[in-house]
């Protein structure tokens, strides 16, 4: 029986905290809804985000991060990008406070705005600048309500340490769960990240009205050049990005309707505004923020992603979607694989 | 104006000869059916096929093998993989006959049963034995009936030739289909066939009721196994199966109630016997035959293609798919990425 405490009690932080304590784990969920934490305490459900599931009744939520971390041996950040900074900060003092040294997951994906650091290298800085063998991610095609339905489902969790990934993939997998380990965490990182910007300009190929061979051709070049990225900017390896946390995780978020970044682009597809999107979604559209840092990071460094600039002008310079279409089909011809 | 000589007047041959043409090449469609061919000639419509679309007037049907060759440049096989092989020979009995050297291009997807042969290696021994450069296969997510409503489509041309790629990106590419040239010629074709074997695994966890998350971890780790094939048994490149003949193809096969392979594993998986399937289909099962020459080569070469040996039980010795689904989330855990 491990001690596990699961930071962020959203759907994908519950699914995955009910599923360890169903193997037995002693999961602790950190959140800071108090209604939210009262609720998986007293009816071992959390309505707000997963209707009609139950959680396992021996999850107990809290907003008291000391009582969460308290003999923990794993901690799980299933944050926001905008608040890993700031809780993992909080985690080092508790842990400053013990001898504890757990490993730290992440299974959230973004890219931080400004330092354009990844959720690893964050954790890194934070709580073990000394030992980045002790950070795992993992990450994949997992729609957390799939999963609470138990849909076959794979992913990939990835250390720099082979031991600490297979590590969490003991401790996670179960007959409807199956992780992979990857060595290659940055590479997993970068997928996992970028693949939201693709997605956006999926829903606005679907907006516009265009087809499945449209569709898969923008996932298969929107893949290159996050591979292209991934292994001119972060040094991560190619094969990465043919994996789960990669293509796998681009095939779930391009076609599904549930993705808020595919929503954000079906609808500027349909002509409406990116202002108006905005203000109508009520929700944070990842992709639109990773595509400012992608942007910056294509001018700095001269790397050639079509369609996140499109996707970048589209949004940010009023281009619009016809012109970025006809300019893209416009492009000299290539040769396929152009790392 | 090049003249090119399109052999199969089914749809995607008479799509890609109508898009020649709308180019301004001469195109000639060789097929052996008279009342297609006579439809084609003089109502300018293939309706067999391609119901409510219009033939590029220019384009002539003929089921004279000579006179579509004459004076050729290009010669595109769309053929069905069966049929390859004979009408290869009788197009170099009559290439003996002129000094011409026509490229040869393939758009077919198969492995030839007994030999184990890929399109190029038939077409090279019958056609060019001496020049495999003049050999050139296009693949990719491809819909006949997507780019005759002129979807944007991308797909890719190989060959051992730069300049031969080259040439016929050129001649193919127009504003709705772009051409991305690829050197690995045996890796595109190994990719556009295995990938029926995915498609029907994908068409039986789809009649099983299983979601998103399992279509995307099939279709991420069957594109790891034909991978894993074509690098170990054909010297492919890894990277090919990432491109549009790889997952870009796999991606429209397996999202497609189009496609007769998915739809085959779909009834599979809502529990129907595969000959009473094979019976009411009434076409080829081109993912049915491929598995039994998967099947041979895992045996022979020791390759671990757990999805689609899955499938070969499944079809040929009477295994259910409960039980191949459970053996699969058995196995011993694994890396992501083995080549």
């Amino acid at each position: 029986m491990t001690k596990i405490a699961v930071l962020g009690a959203g759907s994908w932080g519950t699914v995955l905290g009910s599923l360890l304590a169903d193997k037995g784990n002693e999961v602790i969920l950190y959140g800071n809804n108090a209604q939210v934490n009262q609720e998986i305490n007293t009816e071992h459900t959390n309505t707000h985000y997963m209707k009609d599931w139950q959680v396992n009744e021996t999850v107990w939520a809290t907003a008291n991060l000391k009582q969460a971390l308290n003999n923990v041996a794993i901690i799980l950040f299933v944050l926001p990008t905008q608040a890993i900074r700031s809780v993992a900060k909080e985690v080092k003092l508790v842990l400053n406070q013990s001898n504890l040294q757990p490993l730290v997951v992440t299974a959230t994906k973004g890219i931080e705005p400004g330092s354009k650091k990844l959720i690893s290298e964050i954790l890194t800085e934070e709580i073990y600048p000394e030992n980045p063998e002790k950070i795992v991610a993992i990450s994949g095609p997992s729609h957390a309500e799939s999963v609470a339905q138990k849909d076959l489902t794979a992913i990939t969790c990835a250390s720099i340490s082979k031991e600490n990934a297979q590590r969490v993939q003991t401790i996670f997998t179960n007959d409807y769960l199956r992780l992979y380990t990857n060595s290659d965490l940055i590479g997993v990182e970068v997928a996992g990240a970028v693949k939201n910007v693709i997605a956006i300009a999926a829903g606005i190929l679907a907006g516009k009205g265009y087809g499945d061979n449209a569709k898969a051709a923008l996932m298969t070049r929107g893949l290159a050049e996050i591979t292209r990225l991934g292994v001119n900017c972060y040094q991560a390896q190619p094969m990465t990005f043919s994996g789960l946390a990669g293509i796998g995780d681009l095939i779930v978020t391009c076609t599904s309707v549930n993705s808020r970044n595919w929503r954000c682009g079906k609808q500027l597809g349909e002509g409406k505004s990116f202002a108006y999107i905005v203000e109508n979604m009520g929700q944070v559209i990842e992709g639109a923020t990773t595509v400012k840092a992608i942007h910056e990071i294509c001018q700095e460094k001269a790397i050639d992603m079509p369609i996140s600039e499109a996707v970048y002008r589209v949004l940010y310079e009023k281009s619009s979607v016809a012109t970025e279409i006809t300019k893209m089909m416009d492009r000299k011809p290539k040769q396929e694989i152009r790392l």
